[in-house]
C-alpha cells in the first residue's frame, strides 16, 4: 500500500459480487467497471477466479479480464483461485495478488473442495513453490484467506485457537500473508478484534491486514471498524454490494463499497477514492443487470451537506 | 439501570417510529406492542410524544399509552415533550421518564419549533422547575436531547464547541442529563468518540449516558459500536426501523432494535433482552401495519447456528 491512503478497500465485487449471479456479464462490461472503479480511486481489484469455466460460467473469461485490467495504472489486480491449477492459470495471466480460501471448518471445505486441512496445506505448499520460482519482477503477492473463521454454518461456532494454528501452518506453507474471512456473517466487533489479535500475535503484524466481512446481519461496518481499530488495513467490500442479497441461498452479503468508503472518509481515514465518481460507477451496473438490486444506504441518501468541504 | 444488564436498549418505535407513519395505529395496538416488547425484555419504552393532537394524530392517544404501560412491571415509561405545555401532560400522566429535543444548529431549531436557543434555553429552565416540584416518587428523570449534534441538512457542520456549550447550559438550566442525537444520520465513529468524549469531561460521566443515533448512511451499529466503547450505556433503536426508510423525506432511518440486539449480545453485552421473542414482536406489526416495510437484516438472515449456546 502507498503512502498516501490509511485504509485499503479491495473492490470484490467482480468476483464475489458476481460469482452468484447467473447473469454473465458480457467482458467488455466488465472491463468498463473496472476501469471506472479504478479511475475513482479503487487500488486493488479483484477481478474474477480462475474455477474450471464449467463450474461457473460467469468467471471464464477471467485471464481476460485480468489482461486488460494489467493496463490500468496504479491498480494491484487480485484473483482468487480454488487449487494449483487455478496458480498456474492467474501466474499465467500476470495478475499481481492471487488468493486461496483455507475453511478453517474442515466440514466446510470437504463440502466445497472436497478437501481435508491437509489436503489444503499441501496444495498451499504447492502454490507456494510455483509462486516462489516466478521471476522476482511477476512473483504474484501469495494470500490465503481463512475463511469460516467466525462460525460456520455446519459446524457453527469455530475455534479460536485453530484459527491461529491454521493461520501458523498456512505461513509456514509459505503464503504471504493471510486474511480472516467471515463467510457466513456470524462475526462481531468483540469477536474481530480479538481474532485479529491472537492471530497477529501468533503470525506477526505484517502477515495479517486484511478482513473479508459480509454484513448478512448488518454489523459489517461495525465489525470493518473493530478491524480497522486493531490495525487491519485492507478491508474487501462489493460496489452496491452486488450479488450481495444476504437472504438468497449463496449470495455473499458483502460490505457495499460506498457504505464503507463514506464511512472511512467521514472519520478522515483516506481511502484514495472519490465518492461522487464511485457512486456514479453505479450505473454501468445498474445498465447491464437491471434485474439484480444494488444496495446500500449512502447512494440512496447522498453525502451530508458540506462533506466534500468539511473533509 | 440494574446491574443484571450491561446496556440499555431504548426501544423509540412507538414514538419516533409511528411518527412518520400516516396510519394511525389503535391504542389497542399500541398496547400489544408494547407489552409484548417488553416481555421480551426491553427495559425502557418511549411510548409516544405530547404534541398538540391536530400536529400528530398519531399520538393523539399518548396519556392512555402511557398509562397502561405504567402498568407492565419494571418498564421505564418514556415520552417525548416538545415544551413546558407538554411536560405538564406527560407529568400528569404519571411517565417516569421526559425528553426535549434541544436543536444544536439554531437554523433547525427555528424551523422546527420556532424557538432560538435562548427560547429553548427558557422553556427547559421552566420544565427543570416543574419536574423539581414534583412529589420525589413521582418525579420523571428529566433529559434534553442535543439533536443535530453530529450536523445539520440546513447549516451542514455543526461546531463541537457548541455542542459542549449547550451541554452545559441545559445542564445549568436543571436537566437530570442530556444526550447526543444524530438527527440527520451524518455522524461517523471518529466523530461519534470525540464528541462523547469532550461532553463527558464537560459534564461528567453520569450526564451522558444515552445516544440517538440513525441508520440514513449504514453507519448506526459503527456508530453505536463507538459511542459504546467510550462508555455510553443506553443506545436508541426502533423495531423493525418502523417508520425508518432512510429515502422518503421524514423517515427517520433509525438503528433496527434487532440487528443491535444481536450485535450486542454476540459481543457478550447483556441487553436482558430475548433476541427469538423480539422477533416475534415483529408480527405484531407486519399485521397492523401490511404497508409499511420493516427493516433489519437479522430478522432474515435468522441466529447463527448454535447462538443461545455458544453466548
Amino acid at each position: 500500500m502507498t503512502n498516501d491512503i490509511d485504509i485499503l478497500v479491495s473492490e470484490v465485487g467482480p468476483r464475489d459480487g458476481l460469482q452468484s449471479i447467473e447473469t454473465v456479464l458480457p467482458t467488455a462490461i466488465k472491463h468498463r467497471w473496472i476501469g471506472a472503479q479504478a479511475s475513482a480511486g479503487c487500488r486493488e481489484i479483484e477481478v474474477g477466479s480462475f474455477v474450471p469455466p464449467k463450474l461457473l460460467p460467469q468467471m471464464s473469461d477471467t485471464a481476460d479480464v485480468v489482461r486488460h485490467a494489467l493496463e490500468i495504472p496504479e491498480l494491484t489486480v487480485a484473483v482468487l483461485v480454488p487449487n494449483l491449477r487455478g496458480a498456474e492459470n492467474a501466474i499465467a495471466a500476470g495478475a499481481h495478488k492471487i488468493s486461496i480460501p483455507f475453511s478453517v471448518s474442515e466440514t466446510h471445505s470437504l463440502r466445497n473442495v472436497r478437501k481435508n486441512h491437509e489436503q489444503m496445506l499441501a496444495e498451499v505448499a504447492k502454490i507456494a513453490e510455483l509462486v516462489a520460482n516466478v521471476e522476482p519482477e511477476r512473483r504474484p503477492h501469495f494470500e490465503a484467506g481463512l475463511s469460516t473463521a467466525f462460525g460456520c454454518t455446519l459446524e457453527g461456532a469455530i475455534s479460536e485457537d485453530l484459527v491461529v494454528r491454521s493461520a501458523e501452518r498456512l505461513i509456514d506453507c509459505g503464503v504471504a500473508e493471510v486474511g480472516l474471512s467471515d463467510t457466513t456473517g456470524y462475526a462481531n466487533p468483540s469477536q474481530v478484534k480479538r481474532l485479529v489479535r491472537k492471530v497477529k500475535a501468533a503470525v506477526g503484524d505484517d502477515r495479517l491486514t486484511g478482513v473479508h466481512l459480509h454484513n448478512t446481519r448488518g454489523l459489517g461496518l461495525a465489525n470493518a471498524l473493530a478491524a480497522i481499530e486493531e490495525g487491519i488495513t485492507t478491508v474487501d467490500s462489493s460496489l452496491g454490494g452486488i450479488g450481495g442479497c444476504p437472504f438468497a441461498p449463496g449470495a455473499s452479503g458483502n460490505i457495499v463499497t460506498e457504505d464503507l468508503v463514506f464511512m472511512l472518509e467521514a472519520m478522515g481515514l483516506r481511502t484514495g477514492i472519490d465518492l461522487d465518481r464511485l457512486l456514479s460507477v453505479r450505473d454501468i451496473l445498474r445498465q447491464a443487470l437491471p434485474d439484480e438490486p444494488l444496495y446500500g444506504f449512502t447512494p440512496d441518501a447522498g453525502l451530508p451537506k458540506d462533506f466534500n468541504v468539511a473533509a
